[in-house]
């Protein structure tokens, strides 16, 4: 099944967040809407991904050395324990370290909010040949600062232009953007938490406000929907990844950014030198030899 | 043979850059000095070595997540074709890529000219809880500088001095440095060079300027070995890493940093919180039940 759903490329169709007249809590957390669903077959089928992975993001890479523009941004948020940490451990950990740019977005510094919010996110963006990948992002300004207030809602609900210009652009500087929501449950969420409590060695994962965002759970996936309806085109789309099982939403992710470099297609460069002169130079008349 | 020398801790002193009176040809490049002796036999030990440099990078991490200073910097230099890019990929590839900081230093742009040689070098050193990974360094500087005549002669030796100052300092700050010269022989060069004019896929590898710099082959060893006898010292030593086989390199890289990190023996941070109240407050008083 893993296979089949592939094989179509049907990933991103299935994952795609249709939320129009919709709220994010119709669609199942621990479901496993396309692709393998069992934890041995999503081993299997990534075990066969990563390879693929590897190679585009090698050819994507060397594009870029050649002069290519091209590049992927990979952009995950989610409730806290959804997993984004776990992504980039997991996903990104697939590919040549080389050719990542990940950047966090912690609360901004006194520094950061002297600017326009998109500010620190534009210096975080990836060159050409790079897959960037944000934990956090702008998002967070029509999120964190819409719950608690941060800003006027005249202020917040202007961001979702900003941000679909801001996207708009980086695609048309070559950036396929992959945005994902991961969905985790309440409940999955009190669970992790209690793990990350209870176990010395992840203690330091865990933070106090955390509960205290937990608590406003309901209006931050009102927020969640709204960015997602508002801030979902067809060239910068989001994509709702169920979360509660950590097996599938690696494999969701992983299959989201291979289907998206598969479409890329990159190219390794033509050399801008003479491959059959430069052997003569090397061969013929090695300077060594 | 390499799980004995792995548990002597015994790499990083047999690897130890010694050239006091010594020139680096005098250093087999296909050498296997320590450890395993055949790609099997290395293959098998970094199956094994692989997760427990994951958890000490965790714990690195993890340390910095509480208040930790500690973190590390794997310089990484050779002769084009040497392996840097390939330590990045098998070895960096084997921890989790958010603690990872990969800076590339390529030839100097006017802006960074217009400093220090070491200004651009510092503002990529890494930051606390991190893994740095140099692939070329400030060593450029007294490499290619000198060969090249870039700067005069009192300019370059100058620089020793400086390096040397820079690195007690990144050590003070709590860097854990480790520096590997890739050793590659004259012979093998040529057929990764070969390999790479002749296949497609690796074109975009291939410079003609390589061709160049080989020439000067004994001018940069000579380079090489007097930067490895005067900025080698306790706290930031040398390692000479036989380069010929890529599965000895990429293990003795590995070997090298695991050797690290376990001297370094990073902890998990305490907690600054109370991890009963807040279970308390989990269960007990969940805000969403």
């Amino acid at each position: 099944m893993a296979k089949k759903a592939a094989e179509a490329g049907s990933v991103r169709d299935v994952l795609l967040a249709r939320l129009d007249g919709v709220e994010l809590d119709t669609i199942d957390p621990a479901g496993t809407p396309v692709g393998p669903t069992s934890k041995e077959e999503a081993a299997a089928d990534l075990a066969v991904l990563a390879p693929r992975l590897d190679e585009l993001q090698e050819r994507l890479y060397a594009e870029a050395v050649g002069g290519g523009r091209r590049r992927v941004l990979l952009v995950l948020q989610g409730m806290d324990t959804s997993g984004k940490g776990g992504v980039i451990r997991h996903v990104a950990g697939l590919v040549n370290p080389q050719g990542l740019h990940i950047a966090a977005f912690k609360k901004p510094t006194a520094a950061e909010l002297r600017h326009d919010f998109l500010w620190r996110i534009r210096r975080q963006a990836p060159g050409p040949g790079l897959i960037g990948v944000f934990d956090r992002s702008h998002y967070e300004d029509v999120l964190v600062a819409r719950v608690d207030r941060l800003v006027p809602a005249a202020e917040w609900r202007r961001r979702y232009k900003q941000i679909n210009e801001f996207e708009a652009e980086l695609a048309e500087q070559g950036t396929t953007v992959i945005k994902c929501f991961l969905h985790i449950s309440p409940d999955r969420q009190a669970r992790r938490l209690r793990e990350r409590l209870e176990n010395p060695a992840k203690r330091w994962k865990y933070n106090p406000g955390d509960l205290n965002v937990r608590a406003k759970w309901s209006k931050y996936q009102q927020a969640y929907g709204d960015a997602l309806r508002t801030c979902s085109d067809p060239v910068s789309p989001w994509y709702v990844v169920p979360a509660d099982r950590k097996w599938y939403r690696n494999w969701a992710v992983a299959r989201l950014l291979l289907e998206a470099l598969e479409e890329i297609a990159p190219q390794f460069p033509e050399p801008d030198y003479d491959p059959r002169g430069e052997l003569v130079r090397l061969v013929e008349r090695d300077p060594l030899s």
